[in-house]
């Protein structure tokens, strides 16, 4: 069976300081569970800093990379799928992930929680603005959940994809 | 010189009578305009009812299709543009425009919106909820406009498209 | 009813004297005809000429282009359909088309004939050379067609589109 | 630094018997010598034979699909990379590879080819046809290769991934 793959969104360039070390502490504790990272590929903001987490506690990164830059892609990233597609490969992102993560808002995140609430994927929304929050809640979906910190964005993960 | 390309984005299914009726008002003025009305192509809500409506005002209508299925493209595209790429074809929805207008909100709207603003169009919401307004507010762009009725988002389109 | 859309690919920067010359005419046969012209969209070789040649003759042309970059958009192009897609845009260019016409062979065009080939549309060569005849013969379908001139394209297209 | 990724195209359903059984011996060469191999990702012909020997010597492998449907996976794949974009997804495959190997030619083959030719990738040609070689020659290209057996496809391989 394939490992279960968690992609996790939020801003590049823009994450706060905040974010990122969330970003961080999280890809550490998925790729402790044995869950495989997957994001927008970049070495900028939440892409790279769950990127580097993952890596450092021995995790798989995949990374989606928008352009054919390679000078673009986080070194923590284990796999680069090239797409050439600019935005459009955030359909790609949450496609490929079996839950999604949004660590902060920006507005590339906000077309991913959109596509993988569409697509019925999972997703935990985490540091995330109350508008943000009210903002996805008025589609009425069970399957949008609001984490207060990493543990218990994990937990809301496991207990998804633990069941039979 | 190429006529101005105005994309239309909204619910599909979900469309209610007041957005399906709105979207076809803002069809028949976007036509009378002479602009082009671009939009995700199937024969369904916000999509259908502003392709008729252009139609019945002469107007040309461009449809960018998710599915090769021919079956579900409005009777009333002119041309009918066959991604076969799923909601990653909302990227080519906005970017093939030279303005955007969201009537209504639903996930595949709140995508085409985010990447808009994100690829910096002009972004016009018409008929969206209070916490549709906050959330794209939040990112504080001033290309982003709020229109009350078809007559203040054709207004908006106009400012913008004549401007030298 | 939509009118037959016209699929017309070929080389860009390294198309031949010969080549651009047979696009210009093709351009200008298929829109007397009544039919749309599709094309990758760029203001070079068989993209350009035929966009120009369906233009001369008060033809209406859809660009589909594989970059945001609108300085590269042949000024004969009415609805330039931006994909930000690169080459992976190849496939709409030929899902887009009710049947396509390779006027002269590049690798882009190698990849859209094979790509309009697997879709089931109907194939036309013409002005490519024996090896590439012989490639696509090998795969033996009957929708792949030889023409020598445009007149004989102009043909095979018209019992292909007016078949009931 | 990553590994170097090495994408197997050819034929799906329509793969012969000796394709499928070099596209077997192929991938578990690659995945000895330590490379990750990328394919099409669906559980037919040369994209299953080569992911079940990569997988058979401990090798790492990614498939990029093209729809949703699990059910269509190989059960070889370690990273299901799902685009939901039919053949554009070739576009992907060839980025994504640092090197392109053709095991047999089929029609999403050929686009691959030709389109890793484009992006200006290494590619290897193993079992194809002298029309298919004919064809490729023709435009000329020094980043082309023709190999008879997997044992050479690997050392031209080698050489092109071991310079410095």
């Amino acid at each position: 069976m394939r490992q279960p793959v968690v992609g996790v969104m939020g801003p590049g360039e823009q994450a706060s300081a905040l974010e990122v070390e969330t970003a961080y502490e999280l890809g550490r504790h998925l790729a402790a569970t044995g869950w495989i990272v997957l994001t927008g590929g970049r070495h900028v903001g939440v892409m790279d800093a769950v990127s580097r987490g993952a890596k450092s506690a021995g995790g798989l990164v995949v990374g989606i990379l928008p352009t054919r830059d390679r000078t673009q892609v986080s070194e923590a990233v284990d796999i680069a799928i090239v797409t050439e597609m600019g935005q459009a490969r955030n359909a790609i992102n949450v496609l490929s992930s079996d839950v999604v993560i949004a660590c902060g808002m920006g507005l590339g995140t906000a077309s991913e929680v959109a596509l993988a609430l569409k697509a019925g994927k999972l997703v935990v929304l985490l540091r995330v603005s109350p508008e943000s929050q009210a903002f996805f809640h008025q589609f009425g979906l069970s399957h949008l959940k609001i984490a207060d910190d990493v543990a218990q964005a994990i937990m809301l993960l496991r207990q998804h994809l633990d069941q039979p």
